[in-house]
């Protein structure tokens, strides 16, 4: 809250009364008078003031708006923290120069299917291992995941391939376990403001993989990154996975813009899923190069060795041989704008 | 999954594929071979194919398309069940002719103010008092409600009105202490798919009022209904509080259309939310009275002795005085429509 | 333009340099120096700053943002006007107590049609005959209207039955024609931002009803409006009919929060065509009702004798009994806000 | 309309009645009568019915949904033509391996200006110069351009630099002045569904810049070159510029994933205007590199030497110090994807 508009109608009176309560926050003003508004610029540390305090001058009579400059999330901002955060897992860095590729199935199904699928993504060039041991369905009556089960295939396929795992979270009492095997814990899109969740995570010393959620603005994201973050815990990726508009050509619309926007506000690494982003298995490949020559800082990409057996999210994802191919793909982009995979 | 459509260079060994893993679910086909397009028509009762199983036939080999004609869900459906639900709370009825006003401050704040709220909004005949005491808040500095004891006051005002109360759950392991106190439950917009809170509420024996997320579409929020009600429990009621879009003028855009279109698609009551749908006190009253028009069955308005001092919302609030004369206006309205208020 | 938001790097001489632009423009500053930031407020009559130096401003070295406080439309102001713009045409009035009922088919069919169709919308209470000669059709291989013999059918509707016709434009080379012929003409929600058919009928003498824009802001909508009246028209009438949305259970949302939006920013009468926002028979009705309890000045309906057979939009069209029932019911609702239909 | 969905209530009359419209169009069906639904799968050329037609059948008694498979465009298809359409506009090819870029300011100016800033982008590798005489303002109180005048200002710069030239149409009446002058026309966002506008550039043997609508579908924007299309103007390139939505961080959502989607639908070239996409300077680069990695033929960029002096859309237009960069730094990314610059 740093400028308070008045309207036509506000009277010495209601000018009076917010001074007054500026300052008993410790804040002086500055009045410009026009002769058809009166603007009154607030003079101080205004990032203290709450959200609640500014609707409550919203409300009072005489004002018309309030805007606000100051961005809202300070441990998150680029301000608080010039340099880039570089988080490492098991010795791979996220948020420097190489840009790892996270990759696997949407659902851990069986201890077999998974470990293949992770042996065939890592000889493609894969850093990580994803899949998901805990489900978040549209549907009561669709496959929820396997729980702890699918949490243990996981450890299982990272002691044979060294790929440490990415793996989502949806209750707060499931911290403690998911805990036990995941190297980074991801929030998915429908969570993204269950504030519950993000303060239990922010508890962790896990790092934490934030998705976008559907309709939320990238100033709500760096809002529950703080949330995160407000607790102790600083090692947060942000991931892009689309946003929900007017389109139905593709699942979701990939906003890679918030790539470079994010670059600017925060010092966060950003992570781009281009498979929930489009939905569709032919269009990741190129969305996956776009990415990275937008800025990504990681790729997280859907791999499975029989999509159309997998138990979620079969058409988005790519089969093995799809997968070498892009990685080889992907090489070149990411060398033309510095970085390597 | 209704409807298979083939694409051009579908072969008959995919057409047989498919046919082989839909009698394995028991199903039969009518195949319609155009000169363009090959579609094949599902017979049987395909609401037992999970989300799962269609994703897997989509992700087939010559499949271009899945159209799926059955509503996902069931036990909501106006075809599981023709009667309007009506629910009972303290022997108030939700879902007949009479149209309960719910209102309220948008936080408990203190025992004082929470009662004299609701003295005067039972005065000016509302039946449910509205107020939380858990606050989903988009900054982690924001006031986050007075958890427990926000309950106790909550109780306390109904000792003194006799109106019965309406709180947010935000967390499973709140649910036993909230269930407590509370006569409806909240599930807010933000957790309208944290599907674990869902089951969780879906096995208490309380009402349940569901908002609707802030991008969810109607399908998606019935879903979110039949989570609760695959756990037993019946009692849900849907409440329009605005959607995301790209106008501003307003909070949020509060869609009435979907008081229609809910009528016909299940047998739950609407209750309509024009507080959070506008997000400005002018603009409540009209429509408020627009919501019964469309048919709403139950509103929920935010009303405070003090809108420029609440902790939360204030610029969305009526004054008591406000909504007294609301509640005068709407009353014709429900007449007008063969209800009453 | 109003307020200028300078950024920490913003030198001495950034300020100079932008002081003296605005001195330029008889403009005059409010220096307000924070801690973080630092802001500028012009003092002085902004509304001249046009749209391109404003954005030169925003441009310059040194700003991070300008916020616009005044509104940028003029003459469609609430504050230019505050009474309520009445338009008369042919002896009813749009915009003041009672309100009038715009009902026809969407397209010009036959002339035995639209008499036949005119003749049974007047007997249910309708006081204008709606009904497109040049209609804007996704696809160039649909029905493209009848041109200029529809209008020569409206005319002969209106001579049999007394209502005024309201009827599309949509080539500024057509005003001629059209001016012949109507008694309103309507620029569709395809063409709100269509400028130079805007200023061509802005310098008609005919009353003007605008649609919204599917994606269009209030705002916008407002400037467009500007562009008619700034040539010297007047009589302009807004008309909401569904902005587009991630919802697909309608064709659009209608928004009829932007009832009191535009009666709070605007003088001019507010139209709603529950028909193209909902785009279904069954869901006409009930937001016809929520229209006028919103606070709608008019509404436009579709009714067609044989929806089956209309060549345009026959799903959304009532059928003459449909319509005479709504009529009936939209009585009551009229009466409980204070108007009369 | 390739499938109609028959609702519980549908009769054998109802069936039969709809058999028979169907028939008078040449078209059989496929019944398959399921326990829950009928469904009527349609056989014959259904593309030859139109948008009314279906709708008719759509509003008939008994049928709760019409599905259309196939595609509603027929020469904007890539089944219509399976090679790549390159447009040739005075030895520039557009749509082949290499990436042409047009650059220039929004609006033209003067003369001296544009022919500046014409040589500078020349220099850096541009191909096209881009600039607009008319221009679509959202104001009217704003510049609208300075007509015929810019077009001799394009005409000059041309002379002087070889760079063909592309500018914007807005209204049927200017086609001819235009035609003189420019070697692409431009249709801008706000005039995609303007048909007779369309229609009037279809009958021009001019190649055409079809700008996406703000809130258009793929399917729409297909529709809308198939307009131009169906006069006759094959030479058609799709422009992608930015959706609404409702992230404000951006001045629009840049959608990348159009490109691909583009590039399976249609045999037409497509063009990427990062500019208009983002409107913030900062981000134009990151997401050029990220159209040309996504697929795109050609791409379209805002420069001006003086960006704070520009009369139109000032902060998002890069210095030419900035254009020569950007160049660079695109070559290795074109490479990178198989493509040059």
């Amino acid at each position: 809250m740093d400028i308070i508009v008045l309207s036509h109608e506000a009277t010495e009176e209601d000018i009076q009364h917010i001074i007054k309560r500026l300052a008993g926050w410790g804040l002086k003003i500055n009045l410009s008078q026009g002769t058809e508004r009166t603007i009154i610029g607030v003079i101080g540390d205004t990032s203290k003031v709450t959200e609640e305090e500014e609707d409550s001058i919203r409300a009072a009579t005489g004002v018309e708006n309030v805007v606000r400059i100051l961005k809202p999330f300070k441990l998150a901002s680029r301000e608080f923290r010039k340099e880039n955060t570089i988080i490492d897992v098991r010795g791979i860095k996220i948020g420097g120069k190489r840009i790892p590729v996270m990759a696997g199935p949407c659902a851990v199904e069986s201890a077999a299917v998974l470990t293949s699928i992770a042996e065939k993504v890592k000889a493609s060039g894969a850093l990580f291992l994803r899949g998901g041991a805990y489900k978040p369905r549209t549907s009561p009556y669709a496959f929820q995941g396997l729980g702890e089960e699918g949490l243990k295939h996981l450890a299982e396929a990272r002691e044979k391939t060294g790929l440490p795992i990415v793996t989502e979270i949806m209750d707060p009492r499931d911290l403690d376990v998911i805990s036990e095997y995941a190297d980074i814990i991801q929030i998915g899109a429908r969570n993204m403001q269950n504030f519950r969740l993000l303060l239990e995570v922010g508890g962790s010393s896990k790092p934490i993989l934030l998705k976008r959620g559907l309709s939320s603005t990238i100033k709500e994201w760096l809002m529950s990154a703080e949330y995160i973050m407000s607790r102790g815990n600083q090692n947060v990726m942000l991931c892009e996975r689309g946003i929900r508009t007017f389109e139905t050509a593709t699942r979701n619309t990939l906003d890679l813009s918030a790539v470079p926007v994010l670059k600017q506000l925060t010092h966060l690494p950003v992570v781009v899923d281009p498979s929930h982003g489009v939905g569709k298995r032919d269009l990741v490949a190129p969305m996956a190069k776009a990415a990275i020559a937008a800025g990504a800082d990681a790729l997280m990409i859907e791999v499975h060795t029989n999509p159309e057996e997998a138990m979620s999210d079969g058409d988005q994802s790519l089969k093995p041989e799809q997968f070498e191919k892009l990685m080889k793909e992907l090489k070149p982009v990411a060398e033309a704008v510095g970085r390597e995979i």
